[in-house]
């Protein structure tokens, strides 16, 4: 697709990562209007109180970000490090140094190697580029495979917005937030508390309803810019609000697939429906049990029909589930008013070798329906998480 | 040691397994005090309804149990089959039904195969010994690799009182309660609710803090019986209640520790200890959430000082956790203050090399404390739980 006006991008090898590309820049050329949410762990990577400081403005030009390194409980010397990230970017970028945000990823408790990262941002402000999207993502990833991008646009009163966003997330996914990273930019005009309310929106639904290992991250943040260079009436709170928050959504969505998709070890998604659920916050803890039950995981890995781990997992919230439920995989009933049915094992074994499984829980108990993403728990997952720092 | 006075033991093989034992039974000589705490998970095993409605009377004389099948998510038909099973042993042991407890453990949502279960039992009241305990331990297992028992005795006005305890269980481990199964037999002469007040107390500081793979099962109970054979006087509520809560203390702790070592793809047993909490509930909340953290239990499954990931995991309770904990492997003190501090690599190393890998996280926020059994993540409990049923 064409590109997001106004912003440019890099990504550089400044030696925090053996090989691959670790400092990252996102660069827009006028002031866009800026919000970010940010994970609720009570140890928050110090970038996260600094981004926080300078979005209080509203306004930002810039992201510098760095992976290998969560820059996370280092004390007063990470809030240190994280502004001096700011403070170089700004120089280099003539900007003051509130204007540039900056986040971290990788491993926690090990101080920034500054000399390392002070090269990394010449470097990336010196590779801006429109077309530098790639190498920013690349740049992003820590146990990652894959690069994370989702792009869309919308035609709105003779002109087109566009929204690209660009993500990283492999482990230590699960809401609010994981270790995962995205980064939304958009040539919309758009006010921040607009900008602001579609964010949460969006984020509560995609983003905060994914999980691959029940592990929540000190560093989890996305951050959206919007710099209004499409040329493109403002976006109100009338039709062109619904038309851009579903772009977003869409973005976000897509992005939260690419990242449970990409969880580490995973070879399947695994996406689970809850339906008439009571209220949607009940939903989302249904689902979010069977999410992270390791018995579960496992055993749709093994591609092996062991449902009654599904209902040993919402059973833990025994208070509030009703005895007769129903659960089938794909449209394969296997549980119905509460117990396990003579069910076609052949069908049901095929529609756990699909790279996407569906578990459909019906609580009988409401009317709401909530999505919640998660991966399967394999072999190689224990191999990358027992050997990550060593 | 020598045996609990009247009570016999065997187990047998009536093909619900390919090979090994599968059907296991307990007989007291004479009417024993008889208590069970039993799992909270919504979706019980039948053996459960059944065994509470017989332990109404507060007295049984046997417990009928098989293993390879939960006998769970059955429906009417579950309920019928667990009651069956207590009548087949009554009748052939010359009990009323409301005598015979029972307990099932295996693979939930696949009836029993009641005439194998009728065979076994059989041959399981033929074989009664008093020296049936190795057999009946085989018989209770199901992804077990070792058998589990435990036994003490104390001296109380002249008289030994003998507790022996025989346990199963190595996954869905995670408190109120796991797949595991325990069955302690004394010969104590004991009032109803003194016993019942004991187990109590004992199975919440032991069995209710293990956990395997945080997956609260649908089968977990703990049965304990008394039959008064030892000829001492009764257990009341004065010094000879603590005595007999120090021994069944002990041999619920170590039949915990069992089933944490036997842990489903276990190398090691993770004991968090955390220290100054404000409440004892908020203290087990701590040790749970590291305990069930995938990237703790993969870190220390590769010795690897990653211990980021235990403040990570900590931080999730983010309301109510002050910042400036203390964390230390052994002695070796990683974290101080919320911070990742200088510490010696080498001597974390080898702490992280012994088969009990001790956390002690310090809340510095109260005078509790509480300590919590886990396992380490291996590719090995993925290849078990990836196979289970197929």
């Amino acid at each position: 697709m064409k590109k997001v006006k106004g912003f440019l991008f890099s990504g550089v090898h400044a030696g925090l990562k053996r090989k691959r590309k670790d400092v990252g820049l996102i660069y827009s050329l006028s002031e866009a209007s800026s919000f970010a949410v940010f994970t609720k762990n009570k140890f928050k990577g110090a970038h996260i109180p600094v981004s926080k400081e300078h979005l209080k403005s509203g306004t930002s030009r810039a992201i510098i970000v760095n992976s290998a390194n969560a820059n996370t409980l280092n004390g007063e010397k990470g809030i240190k490090d994280a502004m001096r990230m700011t403070e170089i970017t700004a120089k280099l970028l003539k900007l003051n140094k509130e204007d540039v945000l900056v986040a971290s990823t990788g491993v926690i408790g090990v101080p920034l190697p500054m000399k390392k990262i002070e090269k990394g941002i010449k470097l990336a402000v010196s590779s801006l580029t429109k077309n530098g999207t790639s190498d920013f993502e690349e740049a992003i990833m820590t146990t990652d495979k894959v690069k994370k991008e989702a792009s869309t646009y919308f035609r709105y009163k003779g002109n087109e917005i566009r929204i690209l966003g660009m993500a990283k997330g492999s482990g230590m996914i699960e809401p609010n937030m994981a270790t995962m990273l995205a980064f939304i930019v958009t040539d919309a005009r758009i006010e921040l508390d607009v900008l602001r309310r579609m964010l949460k929106f969006c984020v509560n639904r995609t983003f905060n309803r994914i999980s691959v290992d029940g592990c929540m991250s000190t560093n989890d943040s996305v951050f959206i810019m919007a710099n209004g260079r499409s040329g493109s009436p403002r976006i109100d709170r009338g039709k062109s609000f619904y038309m851009f928050r579903d772009a977003l959504l869409e973005i976000c969505k897509d992005l939260s697939f690419q990242i449970v998709k990409d969880g580490e070890g995973a070879t399947k998604v695994i996406r689970i429906i809850v339906k008439n659920a009571e209220s949607e916050s009940f939903g989302k803890d249904v689902a979010r049990r069977v999410a992270n039950s390791n018995l579960v995981k496992t055993a749709i890995y093994g591609e092996d029909p062991n449902f009654g781990r599904i209902i040993a997992a919402i059973g833990t919230l025994s208070d509030k589930v009703r005895e007769d439920i129903d659960v089938s995989v794909g449209e394969v009933i296997i549980i119905k008013n509460g117990r396990v049915v003579e069910f076609d094992r052949k069908r049901a074994k095929e529609k756990l070798k699909k790279d996407t499984v569906e578990i459909i829980i019906d609580l009988k108990d409401g009317n709401k329906e909530v999505e919640f993403l998660t991966s399967d728990l394999t072999e190689e997952y224990v191999v990358i998480n027992s050997r990550y720092t060593t």
